[in-house]
């Protein structure tokens, strides 16, 4: 529905004399009648919309872009970076937003349409985007917007977009929606975990050593670069351990960037900033980063190595000219981070056992809870929340908990809150797709329940969901293979009878950073699998209006041993809780897969088992073992049992 | 082994008066023996290398890039544009040559590596090339070539790799090869094939009308894109029905740049080359192309698409300013040709039934003439030859048939020569991969058999091949999927244990044009599929020195009904010869890979039973008849029913 679609129709009421109260039902607002109807999720914008606009006309921009991102073009993003919400009302992952004086949109992708709906009042339209920026500008008329916050990419889309079209783009010192936005939240101070960084650093320096293109510096932008370079966890952004730094690497010096009133002695010390020399960190602050930048490259026979895919634009058109600029999609920092070594391996491993026991925790109670009646969306997630937080090292959940009954479910990314949550039945399919982050790793898993009678279409989505899910996981490949190339294992029992999922089939994790740890996964932009990469592997089905599916486990890329072959590698399931034998048609998984899902609940038993009886968690064991009584079978070859079962029918007459 | 090392080698040998003749058996050259040792089978290239040094100084060239296709990119070459083979001796399909004057060196990948040692002498360094032009680059300590005949990518890729190391490129007139060839091959004359080809000029130029960055003119370079246009064929190269031609088009005018000479007046009335209009042809002399695009580019507010994948350097450096030009990877007329109407389907399937009748003939053939030990594979090449030229409508092979016994299958693209020609017998296996001209379509199948026994090991491996061929054909995907997505699935059960093969899995294929008909396939730069595309499958395994296995059917992308979904695609096999039943261990097969392969023999039956009916060809049915028996289905679940044979005898004993 277009804007000028509803201003047209509005005034044919008007003139027509038939403006009249419509009385209107429903949890999406409707700006086609009079008065527009708004629900109570609403969240109404125009204030903030006046101010931007009177900022806008102050500096002569007649379109003004707000990226759904941060200067660090971070996926999650601290309160005080939530822009796009802060204009719109709307609180989705994705969303771009755009303003012009006589019209703002916003555009997102369908897992969002209905929670935009939801949450937007009529000042705003909602483009329906397929994904992709460029939608915004080939759909928009006329831009000239500030783009620091935009992906290099996205940035040069734009500017090739907008030359056809005459429209040039503006890079500004400040951001609009901060002028406009007040009570904006502050930045919180920092906590930090232990371990040596000094190897890292060389490690990295290595690799731009060895880079034929010679860099002298390497700019990291992305806040897990910084992160994990030194071993420091912050909490700037809900969810993910990080703070706001830069970093700027050479041969012989590096430079962090970060707030320096939030610096203790302690971790002063801790990074050698007293001292000179390759590996003492001379910390500045957060804010000189851009004029040191300018500074550094203004130097003869310097070249900055820069990871396109996270570093802002304000950052990457100082680097001039061309010839001192040395792009790659992800820094040395970002790839090398990506393969665990053995001990980075043992302690996720780890993290995943005793995350298991949380969710299994919460799937018992659920179990009991549910058909009293006393249960919802919200006190579930709740419910796994507080599970987790008795966990040893817990540092909270990894992401919100999405915890969806029956429709809400088919909203891939929905979360509950008090005006959508939901009362979980037996007659309704339960979603929960839930993550921990402990000092040792991050946890990411999703399970879909049933505690009724599934119905025989539920059943059977499930299972093929499922078969996806095993069939890429006991899949072998050779090292080196690209996840783009295998994800289709993963929809193939789905594509079988026409079904299919609109999201990806898996992300990285790692060792308490982000639940998505890029550049691992089964993306067209994932680098290549190698051993000690950990990536989830999560197929689903969404059916709209009724009932979502998601099978989520994360797993660890292993060397196999095949028969004729070497460095060929597998997946091994890190993540360890039973699926609903209830939804599992095993008439369909074939003997290598029931066979396979056989030995994970083997595997299931021996670890989480130990954790429960360590954990003095009777109850709990209790419930898994029931859970992963290893399958029959009999289902497969069904027809020759028949036989059997005739032949000794038969003869017993017989005799 | 590398030039430097020779040298070296020799000169301690010669020193320590150690020179002595060493005597060398062997099909491969050996130069690092006194004297070298050459095998029949290499080509003297002294001269020629004299000849193209003496012109290389009298421009003052110092290196110069032989690259291994032609003007127009073609895969495959006229004799007259074979310029790496009349240079270095080495006849593979895939090959980049360098010049200097102190050094010569060929590039070429695995497949060849063999061919190039049997085929050169040691005036030629074998650089053993990964794949890909931009090795020749990073490995040359200086370049400044002829690129007329390089892919623009290519040229791009040595324009930044020799700016890093200050050395130029120079684009000539004048072919220096061509200078030192005496006797040239000719150019040999047209032959016309007849359809309309009015309506796929308007078809096209509505595309242009719908293009966004609104282009004036479409150039066409490849050879089989103005065959396509306008429904001509000719025979200026082996086994390819094209001429050498170039088509400009524009909204009213359409010029065509071929040999004058070679026109009937037949020709020009069909090309309506007499009137002037939109749907009238302008003829022009082939080498007025360049200069006629100049004069174009020159006007005011033109812009010139081309298709990046088969357009050569030369033509596309005269597009400038940048502004001017337009480019996609292929033409529009590529991906139009991609996909085939109801009656170019149609025809093409007919093709294919008369031509497995001649592959029937020569397997058939074989089973009874290899045992008394008379056959080779020079033999067994000629007699599919002369069994496809008595197919109606033949118009010869559409590629030199690899047929190749034993070892010689192992190098994935032999074909046998006198020199390497082997004796067919029944302790080896054998591959014959053969395809035919015919006027409605073009054939491309691969075999793979054994006369006596084969290994467990040539058993297994061929089984897994086949079971890749059929996961890969049996598949159902959404319309739009592309083949780099799905291809994993033609090498899965060879992963499983460790096997691989080094090469794609499959290429497009179309009505009477070249064999490999791009850009329908697997690969990365391939088009999505959709319904009337034509590909083959052809996953395979290679043994080094012992036996290669390939399994190539062509088969059509159709739409499927699946139980809940629309718009889901699969494949349709369209080559219909049985496999061998011999290697075929059906206990490895799923019992849906079973079923596929039953259905697929019921079709042999119904379709070639019916043409050899019709051909009165009652052995060749018989032997069809037999090698398309339904296969039982006993192997799978064979434990199970071991259970019912125990339970029926244990049951007989307590009667």
């Amino acid at each position: 529905m277009s804007f000028c679609k509803v201003f047209y129709f509005c005034f044919l009421l008007i003139s027509g004399n038939n403006a009249v109260a419509v009385t209107y039902e429903g949890t999406e607002r409707n700006c086609s009648v009079i008065p527009p109807y708004l629900p109570s999720t609403a969240v109404s914008t125009t204030l903030q919309l006046q101010e931007l606009r009177y900022q806008m006309r102050l500096m002569s921009i007649s379109a003004y872009i707000i990226p759904g991102t941060d200067a660090h073009l971070s996926e999650y993003l601290a309160p005080r970076d939530a822009r796009v919400a802060f204009m719109t009302g709307f609180t989705g992952s994705a969303g771009t937003a755009v303003v012009t004086q006589s019209k703002a949109a916003l555009w997102t992708d369908s897992r969002y349409w209905v929670q935009a709906e939801r949450q937007m009042d009529c000042n705003w339209e909602l483009e329906k985007d397929g994904g992709g920026d460029h939608i915004v500008l080939t759909s928009l008329f006329c831009v000239c917007d500030h783009l620091q916050f935009s992906p290099l990419e996205t940035q040069e889309e734009y500017a090739i977009n907008l030359e056809s079209s005459n429209r040039t783009l503006k890079s500004m010192p400040d951001n609009l929606v901060d002028k406009v936005w007040k009570n904006r939240p502050p930045i919180p101070p920092d906590s930090l975990t232990q371990r040596s960084w000094q190897t890292k650093v060389e490690h990295i320096r290595n690799q731009m050593r060895d880079n034929p293109y010679e860099p002298t510096a390497l700019l990291l932008s992305a806040l897990d670069e910084t992160a994990w370079l030194f071993n420091m966890r912050g909490n700037d952004i809900p969810y993910n351990p990080f703070f706001y730094s830069y970093t700027l690497l050479t041969m012989d010096e590096i430079w962090v960037f970060l707030h320096m009133n939030r610096l203790t002695d302690e971790l002063k010390a801790y990074l050698n900033s007293s001292c000179t020399g390759p590996l003492c960190v001379q910390l500045k602050n957060y804010e000189d980063v851009l004029g040191h930048l300018k500074t550094y490259v203004a130097q003869p026979g310097v070249k900055v190595w820069i990871g396109t895919e996270y570093t802002n634009y304000a950052l990457y058109e100082i680097i001039t000219p061309q010839d001192k600029l040395m792009t790659s999609s992800y820094s040395p920092v970002l790839t090398t981070k990506a393969v665990k070594d053995d001990k980075e391996q043992q302690i996720l491993r780890d993290a995943h056992v005793r995350d298991a026991v949380a969710v299994i925790q919460l799937l018992m109670w659920l179990e009991q809870a549910v058909p009293k009646g006393t249960e919802t969306e919200l006190s579930a997630a709740e419910y796994v929340n507080k599970c987790r937080s008795q966990q040893k090292d817990s540092r909270g959940p990894s992401f919100e908990t999405i915890s969806a009954s029956g429709p809400n479910a088919a909203l891939a990314h929905y979360s509950p809150t008090e005006e959508t949550n939901r009362k979980l039945t037996v007659d309704e399919m339960y979603l929960v797709d839930s993550g921990g982050q402990y000092l040792d790793g991050t946890t990411d898993i999703t399970r879909t329940v049933h505690w009724g009678t599934p119905t025989a279409m539920q059943k059977e989505a499930f299972t093929r969901v499922l078969m996806g899910n095993i069939e890429l996981s006991r899949t072998i490949f050779p090292s080196g293979t690209r996840g783009v190339n295998m994800e289709m294992l993963g929809r193939r029992a789905l594509w079988q009878v026409g079904l299919n999922y609109g999201h990806g089939t898996g992300h990285g994790v790692g060792n308490y950073f982000g639940v998505h740890e890029w550049p691992v996964g089964f993306q067209s932009n994932n680098v290549p699998f190698r051993p000690g990469m950990f990536t989830s592997i999560e197929p689903g089905y969404y059916k709209d209006n009724d009932f979502g599916i998601r099978i989520e486990d994360i797993v660890v890329i292993v060397p196999v041993n095949t028969k004729y072959g070497h460095n060929y590698l597998t997946f091994e399931t890190v993540s360890l809780v039973p699926y609903d034998r209830k939804l599992i048609d095993t008439s369909l998984l074939s003997s290598e897969q029931l066979e396979w899902l056989n030995n994970y609940y083997k595997t299931i038993r021996e670890l989480v088992g130990a954790e429960l009886d360590k954990q003095k968690l009777k109850e709990e064991k209790d419930w898994m073992l029931k859970h992963t009584e290893p399958f029959s079978s009999a289902s497969v070859c069904s027809s020759s049992l028949t036989v059997v079962a005739l032949a000794i029918a038969l003869l017993h007459n017989l005799v």
